[in-house]
């Protein structure tokens, strides 16, 4: 493309996307884990986007195809759930993957690997979780939080965007989307939005339905995305007095957003 | 019954209810979705009711005949949970049944048909979904939200009922409950509900507390549900600033409702 | 210990553990039912600690280990979860039980009384919980919510913990924990906080976070979590309109406690 992408080109991308989610409302079968129902549902919905939370493995062959988009989380990995994972990752959606405490354990970080040899559309995680996943070493685990910054992990993300066909997205206080070439930063967010579980699945899922309203340009999708949940999420830290009614009034800030505040407010730009 | 069922009938059979769930604290067995289990507990709790999310096959003898009911909902359905939910339906409790998405997949639509042959005492969906489960055929899916209004359904509803012995109920901005007979209209309710996630999974739980509170008439304990988890609704939206103040607002809304409020609020009626 | 343990001691040592809790955000496993998962990991994190939501059995070996504590609850029971819950209980790690509903069905009450052998640091429950548990007896079952006052599990609990080895807690609207020698009492809390579903299984969890960053007293961790949680509920119940309103204010103000709120408002005595 020849267009240059300055902070105002994301502005009028980002509220492009949001409007084609909800005038298109993309169907997105979500494989999450148990904490996250709640809010990746609810996130989705103020988006605009249809949740489908849909996991049986005999539903697959039926309902994966007639999705827009496939979101698969592994926060809550179990065995019988991973099958279900691997033929909704197969069955030729674009899905988007979010690899929860990667390196919790062998088993985790085989299952994490198998499922990016399918080909996710992106990938997003925290900085531990892609420095793991680029390492494919589960040597550093400290918890499901984070215990590096997002910067930390760039060239890692770099690494596995090539050598995996997906874009990646490293979440963080600044958060980094690569397909490997390009880097593109979204700043947008605040530190409280940690203190409110499943805030990164939730966005994960975000980053799917937008990819689910436009599979053209997966990087977009992503920056767009991160940017307009941790708008929402500045939006609701004006109100909130805690993590619980953060949680309340950012979900309230995503289901009102206008054009005016998000072309106005995404911090997105592409890094030299 | 020979006495006419006024509005003001309506509002005190409303009433009569909800007092009976506070007083009694039915017990009720919910085998449910797990998007919707946190809302589905709050709002029971909410309007008195006992919840208990028990859907171990083994615990089933034991625990659901002391039950004064049963929730089955197939949302997140799944092949070790469909026996659990045919041994609780066929307990000898009164069982409410919500077939999530009926359309989603064959593997659904088959598990739902097996369902609906114990014979629950209240089936409710959104429009789509008691069209297809009325036709037993899941051609017209497009998500788990409804592509129907609740009146395209009204005669499928009345033919579901007919077949299944079960009343039926169509959720949508108005309600319509049947027995296959009988057409009862409640129009309580804000648009802005749909956006929460498992709301309907939620007042189809509240018609599985009404019922264990007063099982003498299904069809009053569905329409008395659904108009006061609406007026809930209403009553909420003063205070919503998007749908997750909303959702806080509404259970809010529904444990403080006083006889007043209910007589003077719920829009029930029989239709000609 | 001769220092004498005044409710200003009480206040000390509660302070001083939710900043241990705070400064060394302590890693938890949690094993804990469907409907709880969301307000137990949002409670962990406002109060500091890292809540991480893995049910896998081959996880366990690997996972465990590294955890400060472990949380197990059976509130949503099931077959294939009892051998990850027993090989957690058995990782060496301190583990925290909460024996939801165990006389809701005899394969409960097995499951129960096998987790108990193997030596949690405290069990916590609702008298009716503890009540059963003791007695080895499912007869008296009416329901997930208690039946009894905590005090009339008073022997019951004392008993259960000369039995186990474990610190018992019987909740309620005084909460009393014992170590089947000294009784310790917590008055913190309000009424309404019964009408949230799994408040209950988020103060059992923030207990094991409290052991997690202290193993050195139980008996104390425990009496602390259960009074500290209360005040949150105090201080929310002062914005409340309703349960689901002082659930998210609870939350906030677990997250705000500041030293002079926690030492001057924690209500723990040593009965005599």
């Amino acid at each position: 493309m020849d267009e240059v992408r300055t902070e105002a080109w994301w502005g009028r991308r980002a509220w492009a996307l949001l409007s084609a989610v909800r005038a298109r409302t993309p169907l997105v079968q979500c494989i999450t884990n148990l904490v996250s129902m709640d809010i990746v549902a609810n996130a989705m919905l103020a988006a605009g986007a249809s949740p489908a939370m849909i996991h049986c493995l005999r539903e697959v062959p039926d309902f994966s195809p007639r999705c827009d988009a496939v979101y698969i989380n592994v926060g809550t990995l179990s065995e019988d759930w991973l099958p279900s994972m691997r033929a909704a990752a197969s069955s030729g959606r674009p899905w988007v993957f979010d690899p929860v405490a990667v390196a919790a354990s062998g088993f985790r970080m085989e299952a994490c690997l198998s499922l990016l040899a399918l080909r996710p559309a992106v990938v997003r995680g925290n900085a531990s979780e892609i420095l793991a996943l680029a390492s494919r070493s589960d040597d550093s685990f400290k918890g499901v939080d984070s215990s590096h910054d997002s910067s930390d992990a760039l060239q890692a993300a770099k690494a596995l965007a090539q050598s995996s066909g997906a874009v990646v997205a490293v979440s963080g206080a600044v958060d980094f989307i690569t397909d490997g070439m390009q880097v593109v930063s979204a700043s947008n967010g605040v530190p409280m939005m940690q203190k409110i579980t499943a805030t990164g699945c939730a966005v994960t899922a975000l980053i799917a339905a937008f990819v689910g309203a436009d599979p053209s340009d997966a990087l977009v999708a992503a920056a767009c995305a991160l940017a307009i949940f941790g708008l929402a999420g500045e939006i609701g830290m004006e109100s909130a007095r805690g993590p619980a009614s953060l949680r309340m009034h950012l979900i309230d800030a995503l289901y009102g957003l206008d054009e005016q505040t998000v072309t106005s407010g995404v911090k997105i730009s592409l890094l030299p």
